[in-house]
């Protein structure tokens, strides 16, 4: 839309549609995952109110990543179209003021017609934390994996790399998934330390074009018995080769993972 | 005690009366503060319980802080005399089975005879956390106070420097308190800003040979008047000249505060 459309907000709130993207971030502790559920807490549930509570409109919206009960989002993207006419700084604030405490919205932006954040979306990237310390961090007990066992990070980093690039990825994929093709690209795969607060954490960042249904959390789980010295470097790339789910490691829990970014 | 006692548990068992010093940390947001109250889940009841269920015994801790509800700790002192036989670290893996996840005990110590953990401490120090970035952090909710105003750390920093020293701080003492003597010496008083994963959290970390009740949440409340720019730099040192509580800046809420350290 351009400045003349919003000087005649009538005629454009009867003949126009939006394509809005926003930018979320949210605790997914108490949440049962991103996609709608009957009575159940979901992120797409609480987005959905607020945008009826503030335009009126009851409407869908689309996510760029679905997570699952207890994965939490640095920055989520999800789409609507509507017929509202607020400015993309005013949707904000209304829609923030209507949303609870554990979801925010980071930005409101107008997108190109027909924008749908999981169609358009060219990679996404996660993050996994672990808290390895020598005693647990009670304040990381909802945001990282407890792992009770000092972690080997140069072996996991080393053995991280040869997940790297274009594979069938169909060892790492958890059953009840949709998913046919099981192809695909990661661009990095980095295992290291870093400082949160007076801890640290383990920290295992994936950038990759798509994901298979619990990739991550497998490929974690994964590469978490290298770090313990269970597994030698080769291990997650014999798991890989061998196309088959049952010979990775365990899955990891939710509650360590995060959506950090999602690529257009 | 020495390693023949060690040797003979027995005879040590029955004549020895062992006083402990235990490091604990936990997260406050769901506990009614560190001491006892009846049908309550307080700091002092876990503890008290997971002893009585490792050792046997009935018997009462004492913590170097009573933190207020909704108050953590990086590292509280709680003492008690005991004639279990445990070692140290068998002792604190035995009580930290029995724990609740959101508390934890760091180090089990013995203690010099008839060691209590509140009257042989020589000062303390707190730590409080804003969270003052642009969005609000969710994950921070229960663990910083959120200000919805970008704080000036160095004006803060600035009126900081004119609290510490031995003062009467009774300008920033809340009604309530039983301690007559209201004069401390604050040894050293910091604002700055420290990253907290994604974001970065301003911190104010306060050390004192004591404090008055709910001194440091009153300090942290009159500092960030200061930050806001609503105050001069002067403004705190005025308030502490004046010595009345009602002039000072807002008690800051609890769920932003942590007792860092105890000194001995």
């Amino acid at each position: 839309m351009n400045s003349t459309d919003r000087s005649d907000p009538t005629d454009w709130c009867e003949k126009k549609l939006r394509f809005i993207r926003l930018t979320v971030a949210y605790d997914g502790t108490d949440f049962c995952g991103f996609q709608f559920q009957p009575n159940r807490r979901t992120i797409q549930t609480a987005l959905e109110d607020a945008i009826f509570r503030v335009t009126g409109e009851t409407l869908r919206v689309v996510g760029a990543g679905r997570t699952d009960a207890g994965v939490h989002a640095l920055a989520q993207v999800v789409s609507f179209s509507t017929r509202c006419v607020y400015e993309p700084q005013a949707l904000r604030r209304a829609l923030n003021s209507e949303l609870p405490e554990d979801m925010v919205i980071l930005e409101v932006a107008d997108a190109p017609h027909g924008f749908e954040a999981i169609n358009y979306a060219l990679g996404k990237r996660y993050r996994y934390l672990i808290d390895d310390g020598a005693a647990r961090d009670v304040f990381a007990r909802r945001q990282a994996w407890r792992v009770w066992q000092r972690l080997n990070i140069s072996l996991m980093n080393q053995a991280a790399q040869l997940l790297c690039g274009t594979h069938d990825f169909r060892s790492f994929q958890n059953a009840g998934s949709s998913r046919l093709k099981t192809v695909r690209t990661v661009r990095e795969l980095i295992v290291e330390r870093r400082p949160y607060g007076d801890h640290d954490r383990v920290v295992i960042e994936i950038e990759a074009d798509g994901f298979l249904y619990n990739m991550v959390r497998n490929i974690v789980g994964t590469l978490v018995q290298v770090g313990k010295g269970k597994q030698p470097i080769s291990w997650p790339a014999e798991v890989l080769a061998a196309q088959n789910r049952k010979i990775a490691g365990m899955c990891a829990p939710p509650h360590g993972l995060y959506l950090v970014k999602v690529y257009y």
